[in-house]
């Protein structure tokens, strides 16, 4: 249904082209808007549309399993490291808030109100996607950080390691809770800084190939070699994954010489390719 | 402090060689064990190391943040994919028996009881690592599943996307809580599955690489080749990072004609590096 031009809206709210905006109870979605203060053209009744979509945010929160109080778990992770941020409780009000703004929100159970990651220091939560689990009593809010997510400053709130506390490990360094991946590149990265500080005894391996760029570059075109001749010549499939093993290793102390990180890499994929199949257009036209 | 052999145990139980047993109140380090029922040689008393592990233990169990039901959120997470396997409660007795295990063990509050994941199906979470977060109310088991971890087969127990159901999606399919590396392959899987059962219609990149060993193959060196010159070269950041995304979306394209998961290869770069640096000496002895 389109509806006559030139309606007065109750608040000084100029919709963007397509925005959903709200006069007299119903939902209009605006694709030209004439930016005249309260002047509003070329909308259409979205009513229905918009009501369907509420009515199926009610009945998912209804079909969450609150606890006594109220709230579920939420585990907010980085969607591209996979790493475990932060986790909250949330209530009705805190997911529905998040599914509507695309921001971790949470309810603290101390203050007893609803409260958005990074509404005091800007490090927002964005929320790609959110996933219950089979009990649906517990919630993955699967996001990207715009920066730190722990109050401390650091990268998550998980960096108590209990196997270097029971264990009795003399360092006084804080570990983060680190998967496969990103547990060997901050050891590459350690080893880059100590190329810096360290010049005596033997250089392990990651060390010569930091100091020497011929060596690392001749290493990584030859182990890409050999992860193709495990297809060429039918090799068998551990002898493939321990071919991409060398082939990720000496990658990554590759990029830590140009100073970038798999997080990077990983948010170059997400954004070329998405479940859509846009990822193969546009792969198809970088490379014909 | 070393005892003389031929105690006799109070259980039929005979220790493996350097397990700790208990007689007399007091513990020994058993080295070689003569295995003869109730004989035990060559033990060693660890009593005094090991009331200081068991101290350190209190002392990380009394400095968790147990909520007025005496539990703690505990998140098991995969090590080596980051994927969030599933989330439960702890007690103190759970933490405390998940330290000594190594078993992902939970308290279970519908029935009042610690349970250890796998202890029906055989599918347990193997903990390498536990981490406390900031506020020391949430844990991570960090550690590698014997098998599925939802108790409906599901991988994890992640599988109810909420943008899927409140944006009305048509599918009836679950879709897994992924991190961006695992969405990647799983899209080429599905493109691998549909090369075997549709041939008409233009293939996208994916589909031709699959379809074409010799033009992946020929594509994933040049794209090596590539990311070695953004290094000799001196190409920006943002090239180095794009190079190496080519370098993995193409190697996984191989992986998944040589049915090899990215979790295979993980696995392998877990067993060869770890923070030690034993794996720079493997590494060094697998390329000199």
């Amino acid at each position: 249904m389109a509806v006559s031009s030139n309606h007065f809206l109750q608040s000084a709210f100029i919709p963007r082209k397509s925005h959903v905006i709200t006069w007299n109870n119903l939902n209009y979605r605006c694709g030209f808007v004439k930016k005249t203060r309260f002047t509003v053209l070329g909308c259409t009744s979205v009513t229905h549309k918009v009501q369907s979509f509420d009515k199926r945010v009610e009945t998912l929160l209804n079909s969450v399993k609150w606890d006594d109080k109220g709230l579920a778990v939420a585990i907010a992770q980085n969607v591209d490291t996979g790493a475990i941020l932060m986790q909250g409780f949330v209530n009705t009000d805190a997911l529905a808030t998040t599914i509507s703004s695309r921001k971790a929100t949470f309810f603290s159970r101390s203050r007893s109100k609803l409260w958005t990651k990074g509404e005091t220091s800007s490090n927002f939560i964005n929320v790609h996607d959110i996933f219950l689990d089979c009990d649906r009593d517990s919630i993955i809010y699967l996001g990207t950080p715009d920066g730190p997510s722990c109050h401390t400053g650091a990268e998550t709130c998980y960096f108590s390691s209990v196997s270097n506390f029971v264990e009795d490990h003399k360092t006084e360094k804080e570990t983060l809770a680190m998967t496969t991946l990103y547990s060997l590149e901050s050891t590459i990265s350690e080893r880059k800084a100590e190329t810096l500080t360290q010049t005596d005894g033997k250089p392990s391996w990651t060390k010569k190939l930091l100091l020497d760029e011929k060596l690392l570059c001749s290493k990584l075109r030859e182990e890409a070699d050999e992860l193709c001749r495990t297809l060429e010549d039918n090799e068998d499939r551990s002898r493939a994954a321990s071919e991409m093993a060398d082939v990720l290793y000496h990658s990554m102390v590759l990029l830590a010489l140009k100073d970038v990180k798999m997080e990077d890499v990983l948010e170059v994929l997400r954004r070329r390719f998405s479940k859509s199949g846009i990822e193969e257009k546009s792969s198809r036209k970088s490379h014909s």
